[in-house]
């Protein structure tokens, strides 16, 4: 076999099977390869920003890697960002990147470039294959570090693609994850001994059903706080599954959200921290005399610990309460109303991701009152992931509806997904916030003491002249688009899109 | 002064007068205090690749940098592609990156990234400010070195930016270039002692009309060959400005046309390389027994050089003579055809920028068979060059029409370009080649023996399913566009955008 049949088998024996890619010269081998395997299913993007973000959304709702391949340098840059949201949101993804052939590397040819340090900055592992018969024992290390939850990128030279091999397949069995039992015991004395108003519980990662259900139980056996990361991998939400608290975004209230704790017990969260520093707010906000105890990391079985937790502090299960779901609001389309009429309206099961930087917060305090969905929000703060991963989640899970709120500065990142989403047919509705600007930037603008709307610089920070239409620009690539501007409007039209069979995309234009 | 209102100071003391931005929350002060210069133009980009490809074309154009201004790592990232294309171009271009404040630099926010590593990948210099009192002297350094032709990334972090500063704004006057007179000498002895037929002179960079009558002079006058890079920064073209022979693509074509060389005199051009390895082609298409003389580097003044050179090699002006303008064909538009209508209808005075990859190689060798122009083409292999640079020309020369060929698979990687053009109603007309498939890439399969578009692995390749419908996309964020399949249909459709203010967007359907 080739180097390239050696990658793509060691790929198919570690149970990769879906490659989001925009391949060029230097991956031509590693293209032909993968269609030779009938286990793979190959998937073109238009943007390697769409590669990745497709291949994050995959990863969180498969459970396992997809292959991210792209093109050299270049393309590995465009790429980054969605890796870099990957990268802090632990979501299991491989990238594997050509280069020039290894005679060629020297040679500083137009398209070199240092790889290594790009992918560096963006991944939990590199490699850079230095030999055809180390390919597949690369692409094999690169798929147990990617399973545990992390972004591994594999350069590999085309020489190294194109040169027979005689090396074995290395085969990876899928991961099994576990938990330190010395923990749990830990956490549980820890618990039991501190004062339960001054204790809390954060939990991250992949909150699916069980394991909200689990902590919600550790945190009523001991009276203690339950709290939530910002931006899990997913988090699963319904009238009654349990709605921890969230980390807030602004730093000087997450400061005060996290002041009053003597105890701070992480189940797969990282400790918080303050999005960005300003003038006026501390850079930690857990306080120095906090104790912060680790019950589980990001790649541990949380669920298990969690489990074990409650098997050693009891207590009897928590009464099942059920809130009240959200009803469809008329009138005025504002964040809230959106909010309403998304929450009333998603069909049960949905896979709802969650790219609205301003406009989605009243969402987000929806969650606990939706009809049973999964929640897939932006982890790292680079914009371009929510019609990206759209396509990943919803191959993952064919058989669920896929929602998508974008805010309209967020969708222009990467708008070329839209393509890719109509190519497939995929059961997508995209939602575009529309407030016509980057609101987040105007609010940060305006917070320096800079001005508001009125200042010289806010045309940096407005979408309009022109105005996107996006109706007209998602047609163009083939999904068919409305524009509203009421909550029934949203309403009626969310309804259409989602009796329609294939990718919709909603512009639901918010008053200013 | 505040650290942002130095740095802004400093640009404009160093000559800068544009900023193309998609800023973030780290950049709030660096915009505040570029807007409070009043000969700074900043302009809003929807996506950091747009910034970057647009700084490139106006460094070309204008001679002196842009900055570009990007938000943190993943903004950054989404600008490296062009950026690479700006630096293996040699254009003048100052990134600008915002970072974390310095005491927030280590506590892994979520958008922390190392800034450096990313940027040293894609720049030729790269600092990160290390207090307030700094930033001054750090932007003028990377402004001074942009200057010579080079990328120069700066990283400020927003404490820099917000802290008051008693360090004095540091001028940098504008650069002038010189060269070297003894290397004058050297390369007049090396060409009078070569057997003509068996020296060359290649020229790169930035050509000029006076550049390249320089450099035939000098072949004319000791009978060697005259050869220009095969993507120089841009090269004016017109029926009666000499059109020396461009290096070619193809590996084993460049080795060949290398082949029978003693000696190898460079002027502002690089030494020769072959694009890609392949499995039968050599690295170093200069053979290890010509000898590279060096005339003048590309940040050296090489007309200066080249018009020594006449002066010490003597001769005649060379006669002048005039080719056959293009003339206007009819019928099926295929790659030639449509060559042949630009080269006949753009107007005189054109900036042509070209991305179009395999399309444009008919247009390449009419170059000196159209009005006077400059053509200004994709430097470092990146593609998504197009539609920004088209930006950065107009911008660079008010007062000249800008046409932009562009392949279909590459306009997609920036289509959000177009926004900025209809926003600033430029004088730009974007002629799509439409070919509805990634050319080169289905050729290289081919050539690397998988086989034709009747293969499986076709469908990267393509980009049909769905169509792109190129006059909605370009209506839908405000340029017109319209769509044609017949030579004169291209004409009529090119003349018309002509006429009409702002800018256009005409696909040309190519026959398959």
């Amino acid at each position: 076999v080739t180097g390239a049949e050696a990658l793509a088998r060691t790929a198919v024996a570690g149970g990769i099977d879906m490659v989001f890619t925009n391949p060029g010269t230097t991956e031509t081998h590693l293209v032909a390869a993968f269609e030779a395997e009938p286990g793979v299913r190959q998937v073109l993007c238009l943007f390697e920003g769409v590669c990745t973000g497709a291949a994050d959304g995959y990863g969180r709702i498969a459970g396992k890697p997809a292959v991210a391949l792209m093109h050299m340098g270049p393309g590995l840059a465009n790429g980054l960002a969605n890796l870099h949201n990957a990268r802090r949101g632990g979501a299991p993804l491989v990238a594997v990147v050509g280069d020039h052939a290894r005679s060629h590397r020297n040679v500083d040819a137009p398209l070199t470039s240092d790889i290594a340090s790009l992918a560096g900055a963006m991944s939990d592992w590199v490699r850079t294959t230095g030999a055809p018969d180390e390919v597949s024992r690369d692409m094999a290390a690169a798929i147990a570090v990617a399973q545990r939850g992390a972004v591994a990128t594999l350069v590999v030279p085309t020489d190294c693609q194109w040169s027979t091999v005689d090396a074995p397949i290395v085969s990876i069995p899928p991961w099994t994850c576990g938990f330190y039992e010395h923990r749990v015991a830990e956490t549980a004395e820890a618990l039991q001994a501190a004062t339960p108003s001054r204790a809390a519980l954060l939990i991250g990662g992949r909150l699916d059903e069980a394991t909200l259900r689990a902590a919600d139980r550790v945190a009523h056996a001991v009276g203690c706080r339950l709290l939530v990361d910002r931006a899990p991998q997913f988090q699963v939400g319904s009238v009654d599954v349990p709605a921890p608290e969230r980390l807030e975004f602004p730093s000087d209230l997450l400061a005060q959200q996290l002041a009053a704790l003597d105890l701070l017990v992480l189940a797969g969260a990282e400790l918080p921290k303050a999005f960005f520093a300003t003038t006026h707010s501390p850079n930690h906000p857990v306080q120095p005399d906090t104790r912060v105890q680790l019950l589980a990391e990001p790649e541990d079985d949380v669920l298990g610990a969690l489990q074990a937790l409650v098997e050693v502090l009891g207590g009897p299960e928590p009464d099942p309460s059920s809130r009240e779901p959200v009803t469809p609001p008329t009138g005025a389309l504002t964040r809230e109303s959106l909010a309403a009429v998304v929450g009333s309206t998603q069909p049960s099961g949905a896979l709802v991701v969650d790219e609205a930087i301003t406009s989605g917060f009243p969402y987000r305090r929806l969650l606990d009152r939706c009809p049973p969905h999964t929640w897939v929000p932006v982890t790292g703060g680079a914009i371009g992931f929510g019609l990206p991963a759209a396509i990943g989640v919803a191959l993952a899970a064919p058989e669920r509806t896929v929602l998508a709120l974008v805010g309209d500065g967020s969708a222009m990142y990467t708008i070329q997904a839209l393509w890719t989403q109509a190519r497939l047919g995929l059961e997508v509705t995209t939602i575009i916030c529309s407030n016509r600007r980057y609101a987040i930037l105007a609010g940060e603008y305006q917070k320096a003491g800079f001005g508001d709307s009125q200042s010289s610089a806010a045309h940096l920070f407005e979408l309009q002249r022109p105005e996107l239409r996006w109706p007209e620009l998602s047609a163009s690539m083939g999904v068919p688009g409305t524009s509203v501007n009421t909550a029934e409007g949203l309403r009626a039209a969310l309804m259409r899109a989602l009796e329609e069979p294939g990718p919709h995309l909603i512009e639901a234009q918010l008053v200013p």
